[in-house]
């Protein structure tokens, strides 16, 4: 009940009072999630901690949003204002953690809310929670973890005007240790804990997944991780990176698996035929498969990322389909329940340049809608992958962001204004593309 | 018996806790062995060793073995699973070290499984271990040491982008001692014991060899001397390299002889003559000179190392052939029994680029097989090696495949898939032969 809460509010706040006399802090650094992931943030003296805890951050909605262009805003009534107002940054305390790599600074995550205090409805971290409240509503919560390729290379030296090439960086010899150890360190310490760090197949290219954990704090760690290690990064002056072009693929894979709500039992694992998926693990798979064309527009959203796969397949009429298997890397959603793990599905549709709290929230909608409406795949599960030709996924973002738009039940579990402002954003991007100043702005993503 | 087996999972898992926090271990690498015998491995913090340890660390198959084309799988039933799973590495603890060269760092050999635990029947070590489980079975145990070639330099710079030369770089005076002292110690650390140095013909080229041990151990101290060479010389900014081309040639030798079970007498020395070998050494002989087409083709398994093969012999119609002589260093197959080492056989097939697991695997399939059919080369034991002209070796790699292929105890011995797996991945690389391209593969191996 939303009793107590206060009761804890006040506890937790008098901890983290605590934490900040016992480890000196000076700032704190409120900070929220772009669309593209990117953190946008506030720095604040400590001393105005509480006060801001507790009636928000300001920050201009565009600062989260870019503003698109002028011409369309249709008439609406009082409580959702319009797009060039402030918003609020209210602060989940359980967030709290100490910048092991910067001196006397902590953080928070924020949602944002309009300042009415009502939440942003276009903020993927507050959609993620929703839908994972309704998980918690049905007698569910979700167990899952993040893994993700990143691109870690020395500085690049003198940009000049015309050309953006890797220099050859010397090859990170493929066990680079104090940088690891200290971003394995570092991220142990803010919550997020790294399972296993291996080298991938590109070059410079690791591979790093987390461990996994239960409800919102397997996106939060994994946000923690991709802002932590660009700037871990910054101190060793190396370059981490998560953006994909034509050359370079980083994937980015969410392992997850459906327990009771108080995490004891896993309903994925089936009775009879251990290693296979249960009655309800078929209908949350049968939800994804449904819904994977609008999940793939969401989970890799990039223009560089797109044209990766155009290139896997080569001659231009090949469709490409949406596939599930067990233990198969190769499927869109592999089953996979081996290595002291529990049975769990990896969505591999997505890239590394997702916001991993869109990934989840889609993720999370489409397999909830594979349990309302009762889904089955028969037909496609006991074929192997390779003959799975039913469902089709768009390889261009424009038909995937249609895709998106004609899915009704994704649009309507992420809610219609998110949904509308992604596929706006995504046109915008496609009008503009000249290649050098899509340069510039990847130029700023890629900060 | 499997009995006591778990008390001693337990005890060795135990120890090995307590060396972990006596050496102050922060991070386990689990590697296992590719095809070429480069190690594959990830890295897991510690705190997850236990449970690493016990389910095994995933990893996907393809990281094992590069997929070929997608275009042939047949059908099969249900046990083996296909090409783009997961596999499980399961540690050997036996063989968990502390690294000598990295901070607070350890490794432990994995034998990879796939999921359901059952063991990757394309795996080398684990061929390597079911052979040698066959000789415990018939009361035989392998004593045999690997001595290797290779090129310590110092480092390339500056790569320019159409050549490949090597700098003459100051020549390692012959006794560039600090650099070796450490590795003799490193290695002996490891378990990896080196009974002698020298330099030999080639520029920078130097000859080690290891001290010879029981089992299987003697090619995880290959594998481990392969890996550990490259990153010390890295730490010293040398290059220490394997690398075969026309120009250079580094050989592997494996220098091996037949013991009883457990390792108390050898059966190759004869009783009435010293020196010579023994009635089961002939048979065992016999098998290596009846199977050594095939042999050759599993042990000098690159392109580069054949075109020095066919540079030796220069007109081309001349043929190759299969010898063996006492102490006679221009045999392919010299039986020695001097210096203190009871009587063994030098297999100088191979080059140093071949997998030790295989060269180990393939050598004792195929003395098994003399065994087995009591074969007997009389008529070739006594004339000299120069007149022994009965078993064609073949000099191109495309026909070296052919033999293989049809030899069916050895493809039996080495199981089906692996062969095939092994044929197919040959075939591959000569179809697509460019020359700059196979240039940057082999940058891969050669890293």
């Amino acid at each position: 009940s939303e009793s107590s809460g206060n009761l804890m509010v006040i506890a937790a706040m008098e901890q983290i009072k605590q934490q900040i006399a016992r480890e000196n802090i000076h700032f704190v650094r409120f900070e929220a999630t772009d669309l593209h992931g990117v953190s946008r943030s506030k720095t604040v003296p400590v001393r105005f901690f509480h006060e801001k805890a507790v009636y928000g951050v300001s920050m201009p909605r565009s600062y989260l949003e870019l503003t698109l262009s002028p011409k369309s805003n249709e008439v609406d009534h009082a409580s959702s204002a319009n797009f060039s107002s402030d918003v609020l940054l209210i602060p989940d305390l359980s967030t709290f953690r100490v910048l092991p790599w910067a001196e006397q600074t902590a953080r928070v995550i924020c949602d944002p809310c309009t300042v009415t205090g009502s939440p942003l409805r276009t903020s993927p971290r507050l959609i993620a929670k929703q839908l994972l409240g309704q998980l918690q509503s049905l007698g569910f919560s979700l167990h899952s973890s993040f893994t993700y390729e990143c691109c870690v290379l020395g500085a690049p030296d003198r940009i000049g005007p015309k050309t953006l090439l890797f220099p050859a960086t010397t090859l990170l010899s493929n066990h680079d240790l104090p940088f690891f150890q200290q971003l394995v360190d570092s991220m142990y310490c803010m919550g997020a804990d790294i399972d296993s760090i291996a080298s991938a197949s590109g070059p410079g290219q690791m591979e790093i997944n987390l461990r996994p954990e239960f409800g919102i704090a397997a996106a939060d760690s994994a946000f923690t991780f991709r802002t932590g290690i660009k700037e871990m990064a910054r101190k060793h002056s190396y370059i981490a990176s998560f953006f994909t072009d034509d050359g370079l693929y980083n994937a980015g894979v969410l392992a997850h698996s459906l327990w009771d709500a108080n995490g004891r039992r896993s309903f994925f694992p089936s009775e009879e035929k251990p290693g296979d998926l249960s009655e309800i693990g078929r209908k949350w798979l049968a939800g994804l498969l449904t819904h994977s064309a609008a999940l793939s527009c969401l989970m890799s959203p990039g223009l560089g990322c797109r044209s990766h796969i155009a290139k896997t397949i080569k001659d231009p009429k090949r469709m490409l389909y949406a596939t599930c298997g067990c233990n198969d890397n190769s499927s869109s959603f592999n089953i996979k329940c081996h290595g002291g793990r529990e049975t769990h599905i990896d969505n591999k549709l997505g890239s590394a340049m997702a916001n991993p709290y869109i990934v989840l929230a889609a993720t999370v909608a489409a397999g909830l809608d594979g349990i309302k409406r009762n889904l089955n795949i028969e037909s496609l599960l006991n074929k192997p992958p390779g003959q799975q030709r039913e469902i089709t996924i768009p390889v261009k973002l424009e038909d995937a962001l249609e895709a998106l738009g004609e899915d009704p039940v994704i649009c309507c579990a992420l809610g219609e204004p998110f949904v509308q402002y992604f596929i706006a954003m995504k046109k915008f991007e496609i009008e503009t593309q000249e290649l050098d100043d899509e340069r510039n702005k990847c130029l700023e993503y890629f900060i």
